[in-house]
């Protein structure tokens, strides 16, 4: 089984990685640009067929390790 | 319109970070976690309503800026 793991800023936090971003896309030409906001995309493998299981530990391990919920949102994906 | 921009590491590059993450999840009790891949998640606003420019500005921008393509696997959906 495939998780995706989608790891974003959550609206009310300042995101300067993005700014710098947006900044650097309208130096390049891009005027188009809005609000660029960066996060995490991460691809996990579970040697598991347990689906229910599978998202129970997922919530965990995203609570625990890969999201800081202060100011961090998650939401995933399972595959398979 | 807005964008959301996957930027992946390639299939045969190490990606540390993800082997860290692997191992604190392990260590976590995770025993069920194979390979973990991190890469980078982009939600980009766009002030455009012509589709196609969007698509061939996002593909520039990511080869230029948002993605090292030697290392890096991109791909982007437009919504809107």
């Amino acid at each position: 089984m495939k998780a995706k793991v989608y790891v974003t800023i959550k609206q009310n936090v300042l995101d300067p990685q993005g700014n710098a971003v947006q900044g650097a896309l309208h130096t390049l030409g891009f005027g188009e640009v809005g609000k660029v906001r960066i996060g995490k995309y991460l691809e996990i493998e579970l040697d598991t067929n347990d689906r229910a299981q599978a998202e129970a530990n997922l919530k965990t391990m995203c609570e625990k390790l890969l999201a800081n919920t202060v100011v961090e949102d998650y939401r995933f994906e399972l595959e398979g």
